[in-house]
């Protein structure tokens, strides 16, 4: 899918670097799994082979920004191998996370592919409920190896203490904040939390600003030896720019072109996705007329089509770009501020990303 | 419930010091938690809580041999503080496998009390399938935060670079080792994989004697800078006496006292647990008149009694205490022979809890 995230990447490394890293992790592992009989080594094979493939986002926005740290910095204690290897673990990281998404929403596919759950059943043409909880019981445990293997990477990075501890303080940061996010996000489609805009504005920043920006824009300046001083700004960096992103995203898939960004069109009405854009015309007086359709599995694209224009009528879509605005603005701030010290190398590739995000909104 | 693997903890230390070792860890993480909102917070206070209060026998193996294996040495590199630290995290490690083991198998309570799960329900009075699905996924994601945190305890470990890294790799071990074995009971249980005799027994050592056994002791030989060469040895014995001890429970619940065991007669004939004894009893003359009434929930008591005799007649009992006896004295066996090295007081300590298990036949 071609969202606002990914729309940046071309600014950043390409793939194959760190899918040579994670080949590398994963090939250890596969020998292993063959040792404990063909039931465990089918899905590990199966969960393996489904971490290489992808954009790698957070790994490449990693590598990225500690090219640009580094660069500025000419020379200083650096290191790059470090640098994979983390890279490589991150999409460890965001791998297992998403297998642990995918057994609560309970999907059998992502973006329009059979999902690991969804290819257990495949692989052996199995139907059955007894099935689909075994298939489920493999998207957990594969998670719980996902997310050990990460803390392995870190645990075992050979770094100075300090740096090595600083690493291990930002994934546990990270990982708690993840959490709190698909919490509050499944309480909300579950209607056990209130649907106000604060609500909503936290979970977009605990579920994907926090693993998806500011993870590895901190670990970039960890592993590029920044001082701590440094690892502020791109921390707050990260934050606006993950929102930011976040929100575009939600507006995309709810006013933009399908052919754009890649999901069904409607799908986040039809599904009743609790986005910041439905929390706030929740205030308006369009609500009521809004609400009898929001989250109708059946509802037909010019119903869809009307509410798109109710949403835009009632002021929603305008304030959530005058959100992005906000967000993006609070970036550039820090950015420009001389206390924050942010290398000129890193800034022009934190307005690449900004900028190709604001280029999406046509 | 008073398990075989129980039966010996007089043998080991009190709780108290593991307990307050994981109130200091916890308390750091229930402030953060707090920071986070009512939603997050009152899901970490419920899933902490349930921390304590436990039985501890993994840790208190590991601090008895560890005991054991420094005074033998008298003196040496000795780590007492971190023993204390690795012990509290391995009881994290076990609860987080028993939160996502609730998820998996659907249930609202352990050991006749809610676990995490239905006490999520109890203290929000909710009751329908949307909040049910809201509190599995708070099983989930506290599971995910347990695992995170033990891997946090051993990554931090101020240990000598070598140590540490032992005790990464058995936690690498153990934790693949665990999901194998989840991963194998679950597809027993779903009749995804034939209940043959070997498949059962893997799944008796891979679930429960390696991380139950093999991880507290392998870890405290470790901790009491035994040499590599001492490490072997005491992972064999408890792989050996966990299994033993694994087959003992099983032989309890299905022909043993409740009073005793703690759980409901016959419930494992009535949930149709795939045990060693079924397996055996699969390949008798015995099974075409206990298939029809085995797994069924309805099972009166008259006919369970009359299912525990055909167990009993048609050798299954009788095969499980000699795999018991095989077990037992192959344990013994390590610690008699001289390369091995055990000391005598470890030698004791495992005697012990190996005579223990022996008394409970009766």
């Amino acid at each position: 899918m071609n969202s606002p995230i990914t729309a940046s990447l071309d600014l950043l490394s390409s793939t194959q670097e760190v899918e040579a890293e994670l080949s590398k992790l994963l090939a250890q592992r596969t020998l292993r799994a063959a040792a404990y009989g063909t039931h465990f080594s089918e899905l590990w094979n199966l969960a393996s082979g489904r971490v290489l493939g992808g954009k790698m986002v957070r790994p490449r926005l990693l590598l990225g920004a500690f090219d640009a740290l580094t660069s500025a910095q000419g020379g200083g204690p650096v290191f790059r191998d470090s640098a994979f290897r983390i890279a490589a673990a991150i999409e460890l990281l965001h791998y297992s996370f998403l297998l642990h998404d995918d057994v609560i929403v309970g999907d059998l596919t992502r973006r329009g592919r059979p999902n690991l759950i969804g290819s257990i059943l495949q692989s052996r043409e199995l139907h059955s409920p007894k099935d689909l909880h075994w298939a489920r019981t493999g998207g957990i445990l594969m998670g719980d190896l996902m997310l050990s293997l990460t803390h392995q990477v870190f645990a075992r990075e050979p770094l100075p203490e300090a740096l090595r501890t600083q690493l291990l303080d930002l994934l546990d940061h990270t990982i708690t904040e993840s959490v709190v996010g698909e919490h509050l996000d499944v309480g909300l489609s579950d209607s056990v939390i209130p649907a106000d805009l604060t609500t909503v504005l936290s979970m977009s920043r605990f579920k994907t600003a926090t693993y998806t920006f500011e993870l590895p824009l901190k670990a970039a300046s960890i592993l590029a030896g920044s001082s701590s001083r440094a690892e502020g700004p791109t921390g707050e960096i990260g934050r606006h720019l993950g929102v930011a992103c976040q929100l575009q995203d939600d507006l995309l898939s709810t006013f933009g072109d399908p052919r754009e960004h890649g999901k069904d069109a409607f799908s986040d009405l039809r599904e009743g996705k609790e986005t910041a854009i439905i929390a706030y015309a929740r205030m308006t007086s369009a609500w009521p007329s809004i609400e009898p359709d929001f989250g109708n599995p059946e509802l037909s694209d010019s119903a869809a089509r009307h509410i798109q224009r109710l949403l835009s009528q009632c002021g929603a879509e305008q304030f959530i770009r005058s959100l992005i605005d906000d967000q993006l603005r609070a970036c550039f701030n820090v950015m420009a501020s001389p206390e924050s010290r942010v290398p000129s190398q890193l800034a022009r590739l934190i307005s690449g990303i900004a900028t190709s995000l604001e280029d999406r909104r046509s």
